[in-house]
């Protein structure tokens, strides 16, 4: 085939078909040879329901969205980037003309093209186009398979910055999957001496800790809202969490992460959930003056800086990957993640 | 009487009481013979029901905290204020040695003796005192009267200034009681050409786009979400607000006052309800990143720029004084105040 | 003539030619009909000096970039304009692929095309084309000449909001020229109370305050700094400048503006003078822990601010436009500029 | 001795007298124990020049301001620390009153009582008291010597803090001295990856990139700017510093560090020097739209994170101690301290 696809064709099928090799015509962009991609939580919901919210997959497309590659072709005004660079590949192209673009805001561009979502293909193929400015080079010491971590790495750096997480704050995450790990992670390395992360699984709790990930864990299940509390002030020297982040879109997550913030504290909705919640502590968030905000995937400067935490050892991204599938198996990687017995399943190639 | 006081003796009752005239023992205090004083809703609050939220009365309590009145003795220590000056009087003295008070946030200090809030005493007596620095000079083209309004300017000034409104931004307000008409007039101030206000009563509606408080008024009786979107596009050239204020507490006004936003909009919590709410849009505060905020009274130069907003003619807080009871009468204003009729009522003296 | 075009052809000399008319070539362009241009001190350098700075005319070129006019033609992608509608031009065009632009700081863009820099080419012509998105439509309230003034009024608004002037700030400003006026009326408009003027000429400290683009002033001529505080402060209750801006670029000014700050004020730097300076006040810098900034020209928003600044009545750039010239009387337009007897001469046409 | 004291009596003249014992009337405040204390270039410049600045020494004073020491008794108003507590010792009170300790700048309080400031006695004594929220409590993991070396971190922190640095940024620091090296570590901890430090003194270079406060260093001596710029862009892969601080004061490093700055980069002055500097480069802050700004100490919470930055070892002040000294020998260590031998003396006692 001269570009192996992961199509998702139907609710529940994947196939490999050879779509064309696509061409550069934009003298700013570049060709890549797509070498891993790591499976998203919304690429299985698309394989699984054929949507993810309002986007509906209505035609083929193509999966994969957390990939890194091999430039093999450059355009002719491509500047900093050339034929062999290792690259991070940032899946999603805004308008340069939209007002989100122009002012610093290009995650919310009502315009954006993001791979693999409808409709737009996705990465898991063998050749993909982007511009120069979207792909960030892979210093030595970060391989490629860190490099395909990038993007749920940056999802969490966005968070960070906008959080305005810094030394002084402590902080507290709810929800233990990739990007929870992740948040708290980036946390850490922002400055956060004490990072507790909540989860009701006590297996990955455990691995935050043992990794690194968290400094604290506690598992919520059963536990009123002051359980929780108590045991972070405990702890903590009596301590309240000045930043906090949902990474699990529950809303009793949601209601207790804003709660257990200090006064002045500031909390940052990561996860994806229901349209609306119940339980929203608003008198809390007027009473003690709380800063409540939301990220939408990532913008400028997020994926360089995410490459520079890996380069730096500042956030060591290798333990989240638990499972590894050939492109030729991508759909038995698909099924398998459905089992939920994986962190983050990496696939190679295609070759 | 030497301090004839208004004493909240038991629900529904208010006796005028003759307290002992309070003498000056912080030599950085004043001594204030007190002009006028509004009715504020929480007053009428303890006045009805004993108690707002946790705040329980448990003894005779006097009434009152939105008072102006003239300097009557200064303390040794005390610099910038003389006998004769005429002051607004900001009713809640902060712990010094609070570390709220020591990093500019007073408001939340958890120490705050606010008047007329369980312990402490409000201010509807004769003669008051207070620390040099929570009393603000009038100028001369300031009235006593407008000095009693200062304390909920500064409600509405503290909250348009951590909304970091300014120039280029459009605002709504859901509410046009005392504090969303305030709201609404400051964010004019501020600098917002477009001030949309919403209620469900079309003379509140009328009386604030007459007074020059907002620029444009809907009845949200009985209309949608979509509905209140449409108007404000429609009457701003297609504009959403880019920040928008609750005045109502309510959560249905909160819920839409939040979806109004334009993408990275501000929010801002100054009503008072309800613990928590149901509703809350919480993916469209990630999607758009919104930032959400709440308001607890006010805080560091709040009363000085509120008087300044008088001053200088940038607010007009006069229409708002509908009624004027004399201190003797105060328990006939209150019970004036639960009809209903009257947007604020102003009591003078005692003489 | 088809497109009758002011041309800079050599030191001192200025031709009127026939340039062909532009054609739209990107679909996000406009083409405007240009009504009227305001001479600017950078094009009176051009023409007397051939260069500013270490930009050096090297060819001929068309003069102008304060510019309003009507669309004439669209290009298939424009959206918010169609003919006919009245506009003020921002004259510059930054890469859409900068990552200046992309982080909202276009106005740095190192690949900037403005218009009468060399080597681009200006507005003073017929026809001029402009990507939709640096036109911003006139409402009907804001005449073209005013419309000729945004741009200078952008300049000023880019340097009052970054100094993050607003309600509770008072202002100075060096230089009573066009730019300080306009620094000192926008620092009125987004909320300073008390705006001081400084300059060594009476008339047009006179003209300064008399027509209500400052408050106070004082003629600095002969005067130490301890001169100016005292007046100031004597002015303004004892208070100095939180905010302090200069427009002449002149080192003298420069330290005196910044001296006069109170603790934690800011300072913006708007003239152009020479590369460095003496004398500046690096103590009283970190003792008071001052703010020092400057600002390059205007970015996002600010074009579309200062039109709803016109249009809000909020600054009244009317007075500026003392001196009227015919598109074919530029020359003499240049030649009575020297002379140092206008504000601002306004070229109307070509017809 | 009851409160052995080493005392400045006259320039060059250090006499240790017993001074009484201070005692507790303020509840708030804590008796303690001076344990170690460090030298500072300022002690050392009021031993040789009687004043610092518009400081003068009037009558004799007690020395030291850098102290750590261990409380032996507690005021009755005191919370959070107890008898036999360990305590990095804040050594300037400011007046609670005062609208710059309000509003969280105490720093810049007019009426600050700082150890070792004329007319105010020092902590180089056995009893010193100090309120108990200028106490901070050490950790177990940090000694009382790394106590005595939080006054010099929390200006490092202070300025780190101002500039807003994280993760991202990049440093330049002009000065390895102390103030410079810790400027240079807490830069580090707070996510610099890339530190330059510049000095002309190769031994103090080599020092601080061996020891781990800097990454790269660069001796600038007989170097131009246009070198420094290249040394730093090459070990950069091209980039320029976003912040930079200048540790030394001369007009030449303030210079140079300002035009190292990238875009929109940011400046603190750390360092005093003279009252003027000539060749600030006006036209560099303007045309880039830089941020300059001085940092005068430290102010709320600097102190309790320089604590905490050695307690998570993100920065290691261990290294700076070359030299200590007995109380009884303060005399000599402040005479070998003007021998420029070392880096930070620390002298322990009295016992």
């Amino acid at each position: 085939m001269n570009n192996p696809s992961a199509v998702l064709t139907k609710i529940g099928e994947i196939v490999i078909e050879d779509r064309p090799i696509p061409q550069i015509k934009d003298p700013h962009y570049v060709k890549i040879a797509i070498k891993y991609t790591g499976l998203c939580g919304s690429d299985v919901h698309y394989y699984q329901h054929g949507r993810v919210g309002s986007f509906i997959v209505e035609k083929p497309m193509v999966l994969g969205h957390e990939s890194s590659g091999v430039i093999v072709e450059v355009g002719s005004e491509v500047k900093t980037l050339k034929v062999g660079d290792r690259v991070a590949c940032e899946p999603g192209i805004p308008s340069r003309y939209s007002y989100e673009y122009k002012s610093g805001n290009y995650n919310l561009c009502p315009e954006m093209a993001f791979a693999a979502t409808p409709p737009y293909d996705g990465t898991l193929c063998r050749y993909y186009l982007l511009p120069e400015d979207f792909c960030v080079k892979l210093p030595e010491n970060v391989s490629l398979e860190e490099g395909a971590l990038v993007e749920p790495l940056s999802v969490a750096t966005h968070a960070t910055r906008l959080a305005k997480l810094t030394i002084g704050d402590n902080l507290v995450v709810f929800g233990a999957g990739p990007i929870g790990l992740l948040c708290a992670a980036v946390g850490r390395a922002f400055g956060a001496n004490k990072v507790c992360i909540v989860d009701i699984v006590s297996e990955k709790l455990d691995f935050a800790v043992s990794k690194g990930f968290a400094t604290h864990a506690i598992n919520s299940k059963d536990k009123t809202f002051e359980e929780i509390l108590e045991f972070i002030q405990n702890s903590w020297d009596g301590e309240r969490p000045s930043v906090a982040m949902d990474a699990t879109g529950n809303q009793y997550c949601i209601a207790n992460a804003i709660r257990l913030l200090e006064k002045k504290g500031r909390y940052v909705q990561v996860g994806m959930g229901r349209q609306t919640m119940d339980g929203f502590p608003i008198a809390e968030v007027a009473e003690r003056e709380l800063l409540i905000t939301g990220v939408f995937r990532y913008t400028v400067d997020d994926y360089k800086i995410a490459v520079s935490l890996i380069a730096s050892s500042k956030v060591n991204v290798k333990p989240l990957i638990t499972h590894r599938f050939k492109f030729e198996d991508v759909k038995k990687a698909y099924d398998f993640s459905k089992e939920g017995k994986s962190i983050k399943i990496m696939i190679s190639g295609p070759e």
